[in-house]
């Protein structure tokens, strides 16, 4: 039995965009999916990101078709033209409707992609898929990452659930240039799961950062064909909340999910979060991960608005790749958050599970030791209340440099 | 006839903080200065800066005493502590009032400066004193800035005006790790001294940024001890209009100015200027300098808010490293500005004087020689209205990355 979710094909290959490594992919379901969406917040999305919108809009989705190594931003009414054109050919060529084909396209900004190329390639859509191949998809989707980041998980339901990513630079919540791709055979509505994947991304691949940059193409799908038949479903609670606040829901409700339900929700955050922290981890450069937590805010706004500030600042990031415990540097990026004042006196500041000391350095020896380790955790205690919030980030290393001011143009 | 300011003394010396180098500055006024001061925006200020602003809030400043190689920050009582009694030492050494000296410390943060040691320096003021030796204490303020930086003009009306500055890293407007500190023999009032000092300040130290770190001891001083003679007069409509908006005043009413004050201005504003470029470019690792300006943007803030996120992004400070004229990222960074909205077909993108073509690849071979310069100036006009604001920055290269990572702990 396959460990991919029922019902779905998929494959990646060469196009011949810019070299002969893979750089074309697609996904299919077989039977038209219930499917939801969230995009960049970049006043300039890329043009797939502007078609993917309208097509999401209906609720459902067939195929998802990705080209990377050139992306299709500001690429002006040609580029939207192809987008448009990536999801025709890729329908014509499966026999689905152009409006359940989602497009993205990732790589450099402002070239516009070679059009004869990728209009051949989604002519082959249905040629080239033959098997559930996330595997090779996942592969072709890849930029800078140096891995391929997919992730799958059979549930005691029997419902099946796999999530292909990719992301390594210009990656900041909200979102990165990140692409991520769920499937699943469960039963779900439309509206449920826009809730589910909003929930979701916020305790993920909306609090990850690697430069601070916000990438123009970023989008995160998921599809629900149904095939499995075991229905899940979204508390009306939960979805009210989410509503009033979409970027930080407290998740309380979601204690009322049902036993399926509640597996299905805490199987997808396993694996968001898993994959949140392979992307972090294969940021461009990234010798450690940084987690961020930020306990006992009065807010999650004031939590998360902490959070970034000390995973994105420089000093930050160079001491951890240092393993340098310069925590005064921490003391200055909470400062910074100028909108945001917490009482000295209230900070408690953890390396992993050792309380910072501010005075003397008796401790010096088991910071540094700890400083040591791959995978640094910060909490930062700020004593005003009962909100948290996790960001995921790295370190800042000269190979960030190398392949940024190298790459391109 | 001496370049530095009559009525002044100054110099700098070791005190054997850290190590053999310059650690420990004094300047000196023999009458009592008008004065006024901008600080650290930081929610964790230093200790001296606490103590600079009860200081200054009195308007007359005799002398100002600072020490590098540590800093006085998150150091609880004793901290404060130390930072009055640098100034009541100093000002029983000079024989002047406590609260006319303004302290600062600067250097690594969350460790308490040596106390015997601060306090015999303070002592020794009044003995060091010989002379207006400015580029010693210039010297003595550096932490990781390579060069001494000073500045300093005659104007026609015989005035004399000199600034002396340190910063190189934990560079972010509002402030910086920065120390200014001007002094003038021109008769001042303290209250025109504070919008002369705003106005300059939101063209000169409060548009850099180097990492986007805003250090928490950052202090801009100027004392004016009318010696002199010369009257110089901040027109009643300029203050006003500061009022309103400190941060984003328009200028307009500078046009008022008499001839000697005009004339004072711009040589504050230019020597000002002069010291902020020569930060960045003294910027931790930098090797060149990124001048950010922002047009027709339909306000201050949206400008300024754009040109810090082109000045910051670490995309495109590595793409100016490397030379590389990947002005998609250019894109990217004003896109996601989220809260300030800019049509794309407005956008014009400047390098230098050249207009960018935003299709075609002709123009590479320009734009990759323009990035050949060590200075370099991005234009970007968002075709919405009259505002402009400019930010000066620089690329991100390895060498901050091993500065950073090293420094310290």
């Amino acid at each position: 039995m396959s460990d991919f979710p029922s019902g779905y094909l998929a494959t990646g290959w060469n196009s011949g965009i810019k070299d002969t490594t893979l750089d074309f992919g697609v996904i299919y379901s077989e039977v038209p999916a219930a499917a939801a969406g969230i995009f960049t917040r970049n006043n300039f999305p890329g043009k797939p990101v502007i078609v993917g919108r309208e097509h999401i809009a209906g609720g459902v989705l067939q195929a998802i078709v990705v080209n990377s190594k050139n992306s299709n931003v500001a690429t002006g009414d040609a580029g939207l033209q192809l987008a448009r054109d990536m999801c025709r050919l890729t329908a014509e060529s499966l026999g689905i409707k152009t409006t359940h084909v989602l497009p993205s396209s990732t790589g450099v900004i402002g070239r516009l992609p070679p059009i004869e190329k990728i209009h051949a390639a989604c002519r082959e859509a249905k040629t080239r898929l033959k098997t559930a191949d996330f595997h090779t998809f996942a592969d072709a989707i890849r930029t800078t990452d140096k891995t391929v980041k997919l992730a799958s998980r059979t549930l005691k339901s029997g419902v099946k659930l796999t999530i292909a990513a990719k992301g390594a630079g210009m990656i900041e919540p909200n979102m990165a240039t990140m692409l991520v791709y769920a499937v699943t055979d469960a039963k779900i509505s439309s509206s449920d799961l826009r809730h589910l994947l909003l929930c979701v991304a916020n305790r993920s691949f909306n609090r990850i950062t690697v430069d601070s940059d916000t990438s123009t193409s970023d989008t995160f799908i998921i599809m629900a064909n149904g095939v499995s038949n075991t229905a899940i479903q979204f508390p009306e609670t939960a979805r009210m909340e989410l509503e009033q606040n979409p970027q930080f829901d407290s998740g309380a409700s979601l204690s009322s999910l049902d036993a399926d339900s509640n597996e299905f929700y805490r199987t997808f955050l396993d694996l968001s979060q898993q994959l949140s922290r392979t992307i972090v981890s294969d940021g461009e450069g990234a010798t450690k991960t940084l987690e961020v937590r930020i306990t006992e805010a009065r807010s999650k706004e004031q939590a998360l608005k902490i959070a970034r500030s000390i995973a994105n600042s420089p000093l930050i990031k160079t001491a951890i790749h240092g393993g340098d415990p310069n925590w005064g540097r921490i003391i200055m990026a909470v400062g910074k958050v100028f909108d945001e004042p917490v009482p000295f006196e209230n900070l408690k500041i953890y390396f992993g599970d050792v309380l910072l000391e501010m005075s003397g350095t008796d401790q010096l020896p088991v910071l540094q030791a700890y400083l040591k380790k791959s995978e640094i955790v910060l909490r930062i205690s700020l004593g005003l209340g009962t909100f948290e919030e996790r960001i995921w980030g790295c370190d800042l290393s000269r190979e960030y440099i190398s392949i940024n001011a190298d790459y391109t143009t």
